[in-house]
């Protein structure tokens, strides 16, 4: 049997503001220990696929937030760690998934295990991260003094939105509206992200801040999901070529964005071609995207969610304040980054 | 919000021996009933898929074995139906994605979600019926007055375990020898089964059955999939043609014992073609075992499974004994039916 690593809880006590990205390094290697640990071993049908698919573990953002927020909770820090795997597991689980119905040859620039092994093993290996996600749930949950279901069914019901949101992306029209997209977002980035910092606050009984946190990262969540949606506009997203998202007709800010500054004929002109009426590629839609400023518009959207959210963090206690950091500043600097590299005179609010 | 119909505790409290198919019928409406009243509302965008797949609900042989042992150990009614849909959902999804990865067309006679809908809805509604799975579980854990989080931990492990198995079709060689058989066996049949009955004896905290009751069920388990396995070569299992595993090269316990009766050179050319080293087509490996009698054979290793799990169960209290007879009933049922069609004389030791 694989053994959880457990470091000195200390090491992830002292998060400061002045160095929030150093420690979220820190809370990601100790996150990735912990995850590499727990991988089939060598002779188990997914030994290969599971090694293939972590050597690059990604951002590990929920997980590292959950830690941090777990550890301004004073949260046991096993608990933490297992909670932390659970997002992180659940995440991957999605990613691997998706990867299959969207056929997606590449992510975190490596070829996906659909790519790679097939969609049968991709969908084997998903359902594999899943039950571990929930096996670390349940160890974290072990720890707790409530009612210790509680955890599990947020990570269920996180689990049923995400399948549903994924599904919404097959049976319905496309998303040509705000309306729509944050419906689709809410279905999407949010749930994750949200049951990263809900779990540690259900399993230290903090129900007080709930409200708050849950409106600060939903606003972060929206922001997070435009900007990886900039990023697929621009190509900078790990996958193949730029606009990903709009040649499958999938929901994403930019084109929204682009979108409402069109105007009667062309507007329709475009809804028809996402619709998928007109087969024509008579309009080359991803330049006309890029000469209308629409990426820079969706950055300035951006700024405005991260605002909110900020807003709704400020009425959090200091400890929660400072945990939801490596997040925020994750974010802020990703946005800076599009903001330099889109918005005129390389100036952005955020420098 | 779907509520769960709670009926009248005392309508599974009575099994007897000389009745235990009409109480199996009982149970079988009553989880029906359940379970149709989770499905997605309409407007939802797995309301159509999910209808569509449970249109026909199986025999939904693990939930009602598992409200069975439930009431045999006195369990609340509501935790019971929770932990009886928690497994029915996780079979269920597991049925939907082994579907896809198998390329199965049809499954309870009907076309399957993968065939009706393609495999990116398919993979999203299996996942969806996980999330519930997990979520019935948790609410089932609620009541538990022990550790709650065993029943996570024993659904969780059940998952891992499913996953695992369908990965090494595709992962490993063919399955030529009953040890690779029983292997197969306790990675697809055998944990649901076994967490149908572990789930409740973990609830009501009677620990003390557990050696003698999973003994029991894996014997069973492995008669029930030795049952599938005949039903797939005579083509009765609701796919589209017999010898359904054979042409796939997949394990099956018909094979594993036409394979025993062969000698030498043409037992290696059996291996080669399994193995796919030969590609010629020129014996006609079905028809060989129809001739063969492996099938017949295969029904009497069926019947000393259930002799094996019968020693076992005598071992443990009435209730417990009569509450797995609805199970045990139906194996027997089976058998009996195939031994009329498949053994000399129409007659078999099960009448």
């Amino acid at each position: 049997m694989n053994k959880i690593h457990l470091e000195n809880k200390n090491s992830i006590t002292e998060l400061t503001s002045s160095n929030s990205l150093n420690q979220l390094d820190i809370l990601k290697t100790q996150l990735k220990t912990n995850l590499i640990s727990i991988l089939p071993e060598h002779g188990h049908a997914l030994h290969e696929a599971a090694n293939f698919h972590f050597k690059e573990c990604g951002k590990m953002l929920r997980g590292t937030t959950s830690l941090a927020i777990a550890s301004a909770l004073n949260l046991n820090h096993k608990t933490a760690i297992h909670w932390a795997l659970a997002v992180e597991l659940m995440h991957n689980a999605s990613l691997v998934h998706d990867d299959i119905c969207d056929e997606d040859s590449q992510r975190r620039h490596n070829p996906t295990i659909f790519a790679t092994y097939g969609a049968p093993l991709a969908i084997c290996f998903g359902d594999w991260l899943v039950a571990k996600s929930f096996e670390h749930a349940a160890l974290a949950s072990k720890e707790c003094r409530g009612d210790t279901s509680n955890v599990i069914t947020l990570l269920a019901k996180v689990m049923a939105k995400l399948s549903s949101g994924q599904a919404r992306e097959f049976s319905g029209g496309p998303v040509l509206d705000w309306t729509g997209y944050d419906n689709v977002v809410n279905g999407k980035t949010v749930p994750l992200l949200a049951a990263s910092v809900e779990g540690p606050l259900l399993l230290a009984e903090k129900y007080e801040y709930f409200d708050d946190i849950r409106r600060c990262v939903e606003s972060l969540g929206l922001g997070y999901q435009i900007s990886n949606d900039i990023l697929d506009a621009l190509g900078k997203d790990g996958s193949a070529e730029p606009f990903n998202d709009l040649y499958r007709k999938a929901p994403n800010a930019v084109s929204i964005t682009f979108r409402d500054t069109l105007k009667n004929g062309h507007r329709l002109e475009f809804d028809n071609w996402m619709i998928g009426k007109t087969h024509s590629n008579k309009i080359d839609w991803a330049s006309q995207i890029t000469k209308n400023g629409a990426i820079k518009n969706c950055v300035k959207q951006l700024q405005e969610y991260l605002e909110c959210s900020r807003h709704h963090r400020s009425k959090l206690p200091n400890e929660l304040q400072q945990a939801l950091l490596p997040l925020v500043t994750y974010l802020e600097r990703e946005a800076t980054k599009m903001c330099s590299s889109t918005v005129e005179n390389g100036k952005s609010s955020f420098d």
